[in-house]
């Protein structure tokens, strides 16, 4: 059988997120299989690289799965624009050993937040960043993603409840870009914990606009109560940049 | 009476265009109308700098009406965006000399109309561009673009018929910025005809796929006749990008 790896970018907005529910329509894997249901007549699961919430958008999901089909990789990845959905693409079609695996053989991700920092907001970014009005000291939201480098356990920063499985992530690289009045916030590391990202940037933010005080990025990482952290921002900021292997 | 210069931008996929026609809700005027009655409790017309097609968007339309609102600036910025849909945004409130009229006092605009060149297509820039999967040829669209440039009577190039009204515009500047999969064409004049930018577009590109020879720019501005040049390009990629007065 081939080993068929996708890499995906869809706009997150009409979508329950990336996981198929029951038959939903509305999820993005979901939408997938049902194209290649149709291109290979084979009732396929794909493996996605993790799951992205409802309203997150990706640049580089990565999945793949495995078919009997003889359609080359060109004409799959005309099948699948043609009848995928328009905030659906694949822009990638790749031929893989069988053992790769889309969820397993991960080694890291990247994931961008934007924010759009504006007394005024925006009519065209608005389902693409969260919008903040107030000032944010940046001076401090940079401290705030020093202190977050490394190795930790991020379970304080997760939605997860206790958990036999490793909690501890380490965050290669967290930086801040401004261009006018959107900010992006680029994420890098081995693996990120459910909301993870989005918890990081409500505690980031709400350092950034005075709300909380540096000091909470220390304390959440020691005695991991999700309560003291910041509040979780909403998912239409987010962006699945790439997926490392 | 107080004379107000708003800036607006908005995504305009949703709307029938700029201009209200009759009671409908799904033009940017009609929506913008409806919040200054609501807020000045005055029924007044604006005026726009002028009309946009169904589904083009602005980054800085401007528009200017009367009142007699105590309001200040700040309270009406403040308000618009409060109150009008999530994709019109008021950018500016100005305070104007009684003469100012947002049409007759047009010196010049810039238009923007961008192109998603790319076999693949994309998730996130469909409804601000226009997907063409074909080799463009950028050296022979530079050199159209050079050929559109100055005093010319464009009615070949407009969607308008035979008219008492002169049909001469100056074309100040036409470049090509390439970005990526993403070709940005500027148009800077001292004003276009009804779908001028989008025919010049759609004749612009055809040249760059060679259904068209250059010559074609020459020929129609001398025999005028709207059938030789290219189609008209769809109104998703144009952006109104700013009126100078």
């Amino acid at each position: 059988m081939r080993n068929i790896k996708l890499t995906i970018e869809y706009d997150g907005k009409r979508y329950l997120g990336w996981q198929r529910l029951g038959d939903s329509e509305k999820t993005i894997q979901g939408k997938i299989e049902s194209v290649i249901n149709q291109m290979t007549g084979e009732k396929i699961e794909i493996i996605g690289s993790g799951r992205t919430d409802a309203g997150t958008h990706a640049r580089g999901q990565v999945a793949n799965f495995k078919t009997n089909s003889e359609m080359s990789r060109n004409e799959m990845l005309a099948f699948f624009n043609r009848y995928l959905p328009g905030d659906i693409v694949v822009k990638k079609v790749e031929e893989m050993p069988e053992r790769f695996h889309a969820r397993y053989n991960v080694k890291g991700k990247q994931y961008s937040y934007y924010v759009w920092n504006d007394p005024i907001p925006t009519a065209f970014e608005r389902y693409r960043s969260f919008y903040v009005p107030d000032k944010l000291d940046l001076d401090k939201m940079n401290q705030a993603c020093e202190r977050l480098l490394g190795k930790h356990d991020f379970i304080g920063f997760s939605a997860l409840k206790k958990t036999k499985k490793s909690t501890t992530r380490t965050i290669e690289k967290l930086s801040i870009e401004q261009e006018g009045s959107m900010l992006r916030f680029t994420f890098v590391g081995d693996g990120f914990l459910h909301k993870m990202v989005r918890i990081l940037m409500g505690t980031i933010l709400a350092i950034g606009s005075g709300k909380l005080s540096l000091d909470v990025i220390d304390e959440v990482l020691e005695n991991k109560v999700r309560a003291e952290a910041g509040e979780t921002a909403p998912a239409q900021g987010l962006f699945l940049d790439e997926v490392h292997y």
